[in-house]
């Protein structure tokens, strides 16, 4: 008799005609009425729960087991048998159950077996990972990160836990969230009347990172091959599907690399997580395109087969000037792309991923590579079709000259004076770019709102649990 | 013609007699009176850096390369070959070589070749990761790191991202920092004159988190093996060799499992990890043990090959009182143990790794569960020789009755309904455990102060870069 979760009786780890034990969850239970019941039992360790065959002469068969209920926990020992039933290929002729856990009224439980809203789930997210729904994006998402790391630790990348805790809003990337131990009822105050941050944890006004780059950089131009995986934070009050306060963010950063370099990395990069996923995941991948998207799987599948087209920014908005849609806004050299923009250049005018290179230099970063048109930065956005940008990214400015006349104000330089050394001291081209991971999870599981991405989403006027 | 990285050639990647470039930064020039320079060249890949040879019939030698100096950054080109030199499997006979970026004033480089203190060089921790030992302890992160998540993803564990905002002090764990994104100068206060949080972001008092046990617990009830792997913070004022703000924990949670099944996951996962560095870093430990500790491999070895010794809390007491040593800190059953106490047992007692076991309830935390005796809690401490304590972990408490008499007051219960509920539907033993990554990361470099084991370490007064 040996323990075995579930996954691995169905990948025929153990024979069949063996004892086995498993442990787990009741997701249903059937009674027929020649006195057998059926139960299926779920472990989390993949999409399909397994059949338990009970047969009446077990000793609790009366006085517990036909009281089981979804959500139960049992420990089941039996006889692994090749499945009569379409649909699975094993079960368990059961010899003794044993009941771990019970249900506290299981007309109030609160995932009681039904259909619930995506949106009630949110109000039960310690429980919602025992859906199919959930309990399947949990393993996408595990698969999905696990193909990060091991992709870039076999490409000889290093893993860099770049600070959360910042002193500066170097990117400027949107408001910050502040973090502090002053006492707020009793704040200290310098000489000018002015809070006296001198005094707080850190000696100076400290906020949440918005993007590992900037730190990340400097382990670039040391190590060649590097990249950031942690969390990320935007004070931005948006109360959208897209947007959460607290999200996860790949970062790499790559030496001795230009813009080109950058899109052939974003490239195979996607294409091998894609690829990951659907070779490790195909029996949640398939829940996904039964339920919620039937395009996930076929749409992940043609990302990996199709080489990504690269178009220039200024090509771009040709053709979208050209093109027969009318956009709600208006087309000129110089904006920003917006969403229907990107759509129709990703879904109408390529049919496949798109790489949108070399953006106007006033609608992007300071540190983003002036190109010799001096109009242009090195910039980058991989648009894939049914989500839109998907990585945003660039080669860095290497020359310090160029760098300080991008970076304008003495504060600012004063402040990045470790970041223009990295551009006095054996500086070379490097490139680099970054992708939300929940949005990427959105894209590849098909679910649509990023709070079901993320475990404990963090949005506006919401950090529960 | 073809780039390689360093760690490529010396993996015997490219054939003698090719010609390869590499891409990297000078660490040293010598020039022989025979007209040939000798550059060594660095790219982060590996501990070693590859010799290039320089006739003085190359264009720019009296230009350019004999003014070439430590930090600056070259492409070089040239033949493989086995190298005479002891030391070294190959160099490079080079055909060329490209300057891309010089080093500003070499006399000012602030990491110029010589000896450093660790203190300097964390002034400047943009350029440390050029220098061999923090070279080699990111390299040995990274190798760290992927262990891990390999480790647990081989055995179905999930990576679970447990939120780093959260609302509540639930461990009590210490001193806490506020998130927040009211005005400072002008914070909105309610009817009694507090200040009003529910103006904040997050419509509550808002904090960084110390652990993500109490989230991830709900994904173990569901997915069976889960672990977290991110960022934690204490805003303790501890200016101390082994406290910062910001660490990263690994925190792994197992379903239907006890003490005991927690402390043999420990042991594996210590001895698996620990194989890893060895078997991947040997050339980063070869530095770590000249260098830094003269056994810093040989107590890896230690780990790896001798059994972990269980130890109940009450045997360990009376050892300790039994036992010839002068402590500080006067032995009896109710103490937590301090550090001379742990030392005494792994190091003099055992004489390797032992795991203490079942703590006095009152020095433990709420959650962990209540032994037969009602005096002892299912806790658990890995020691290891050489550092104490590394792992901190124990049994949860799965019997909603016990687990309330133990949280005590309402405002505790009210707060955590939900992992209240998660006793009340389908409760089942489980158990796991914290390892503070940068203190294992010291114990296996030899590294004494954790700042040198983290890219940007953050400290009270100190959140620079």
């Amino acid at each position: 008799m040996s323990t075995h979760l579930i996954t691995e009786l169905f990948q025929n780890k153990a024979t069949p005609g063996s004892i086995v034990t498993v442990k787990g969850w009741v997701r249903s239970r059937r009674d027929s009425k020649a006195g057998i019941s059926f139960l299926h039992i779920h472990d989390g360790s993949c999409f399909d729960s397994i059949q338990a065959v009970l047969p009446n002469t077990l000793a609790n068969y009366e006085e517990e087991l036909l009281k089981l209920s979804a959500g139960c926990s049992v420990i089941v020992t039996g006889e692994l048998v090749e499945s009569p039933g379409k649909g699975q290929s094993f079960e368990i002729q059961g010899q003794s159950v044993e009941v771990i856990g019970w249900v506290d009224d299981p007309e109030t439980y609160p995932i009681a077996k039904k259909r619930h809203t995506f949106e009630y789930l949110r109000t039960v997210a310690h429980l919602r990972p025992r859906t199919n729904a959930f309990g399947a994006v949990t393993r996408v998402r595990t698969a999905l990160a696990n193909a990060i790391h091991r992709y870039f630790h076999e490409r000889h990348f290093h893993w860099i836990n770049t600070p959360i805790l910042t002193a500066s809003d170097c990117e400027g990337a949107g408001e910050l969230f502040r973090v502090s131990t002053l006492d707020m009822v009793n704040l200290p105050k310098n000489e000018t009347g002015a809070i006296d941050f001198a005094e707080d944890f850190f000696g100076q006004e400290t906020f949440l990172t918005v993007s590992g780059q900037l730190n990340v950089e400097s382990y670039c131009l040391a190590m060649s091959r590097v990249y950031t995986f942690g969390p990320t934070f935007r004070a931005e009050n948006s109360n959208t599907s897209r947007h959460l306060a607290e999200f996860w963010m790949v970062e790499p950063e790559i030496a001795f690399a230009n813009l080109h370099d950058n899109a052939d990395l974003a490239e195979d990069f996607l294409k091998y997580l894609f690829k990951a996923v659907l070779n490790e995941r195909i029996d949640d991948m398939t829940f996904f395109t039964d339920r919620i998207n039937p395009d996930a799987i076929s749409r992940m599948q043609h990302v990996v087969d199709k080489p990504f087209e690269r178009l220039d920014y200024t090509k771009a908005i040709e053709i979208l000037q050209a093109c027969p849609q009318k956009f709600e806004y208006p087309v000129e050299w110089g904006i920003d792309l917006q969403s229907e923009h990107e759509r129709y250049l990703a879904e109408k005018h390529v049919g496949a991923p798109v790489i949108i290179m070399n953006y106007p230099k006033e609608i992007k970063a300071f540190y983003m590579r002036l190109n010799d048109d001096n109009k242009t930065v090195a910039a980058m956005d991989v648009l894939a079709p049914g989500i839109g940008e998907i990585i945003g990214g660039s080669q860095r400015e290497e020359r310090l000259g160029v760098l300080d006349a991008r970076m304008g104000d003495m504060d600012h330089k004063e402040a990045l004076w470790w970041y223009r050394d990295l551009r006095r001291y054996g500086t070379v081209p490097h490139a680099g770019f970054g992708l939300g991971f929940e949005r990427l999870l959105n894209y590849i599981t098909g679910m649509e709102n990023i709070r079901d991405a993320i475990p404990f989403p963090r949005t506006p006027k919401s950090a529960h649990f």
